[in-house]
């Protein structure tokens, strides 16, 4: 241990990943005096409709959001 | 809090998850007198092979019932 | 299936997780035409520095409200 | 209960994971005993760049060994 | 990996816990061909109140049971 | 999102949780281009018993390191 499960919406990138995962173990090994192989980390990804704030779906939200969007100048 | 994680079977409808997110939701506010803003949900699904009952997966179980099923013709 | 894990602050009484176990099972029934048997909740509950949002735990957080609020007047 | 959660890198076989849920339900029966029926088991599996060990994800690793591979003999 | 979570009711005894270990360790590693070290299993236990199937907590169907047994001959 | 579980051995200091959250919040949003106030850290700490390498638990190779420790001077 420390053993790290963190969960995302769908879409990161390659790069992104293999950033995150660099960066969390150095934060976890400074902070907690373990070595890094210690540390092991688990990416699960959620897609839209799989993750809900106050009873609404990513999905629901970014729907929302595009329909409030100022309409392009039609002229 | 409350974060709420929930293990299903695949094959969910758009709107099952969205019906299930809202009800979930209300339902631990209710109970334990959180704001709705509070309450995150994480799907997480699961295929026929990724789950078991008594050591058999879900698929194992599903060819068995079919296998089971008496033949249509009557005669 | 469905397998619930909720994620709580400590301090909820006996009443308020019954509660909410019944009210949780009875929403995904409706919602995803489950019969009760199936459906299984865990709750795990996590200490005031089990938790943190934007990197501050939930007891810098109430230690800060604390700390915020009006002095009872001395007089 | 027990519920048991187990996360894999991708690409097990079909075989492989009925084998393995028969065998950790067997074993979990006999070490803690339980009835069979009580044993639930979730695979989540994880792609060669959601699972990480010392800040490198395993594709990383996988890249790695690939590069240090000896050339096969050209002639 | 694997990475194994467990989730029991609390109450195991120390001989139990090591037993159940080395069992799935075992089980996994011939299943899945991959070596002991490789196996990692994280143990959480969840009390009478915090483990429901049908909306009924652990610690209810205990006392529904305790209430239901028959007096011993009072004779 | 990101909800981040994370495991631990038993026996943090306060000091140390709330350090590791706010770097492990800090290395989140700088490599994945969240806000802070997403970022949901949970912790779950696990005893000697409960977490298990290779089929022995934590506390099985304390107590092995323990016993090949050199005696103190055995004059």
């Amino acid at each position: 241990m420390p053993i790290i499960e963190m969960h995302l919406l769908t879409g990161r990138t390659v790069a992104q990943k293999r950033g995150v995962a660099a960066a969390i173990t150095e934060a976890v090994c400074a902070q907690l005096g373990v070595q890094p192989q210690q540390v092991r980390i688990l990416i699960t990804e959620h897609g839209g409709e799989d993750f809900s704030v106050a009873g609404q779906t990513a999905a629901m939200r970014a729907e929302a959001a595009a329909a409030s969007l100022p309409t392009k100048d039609p002229a």
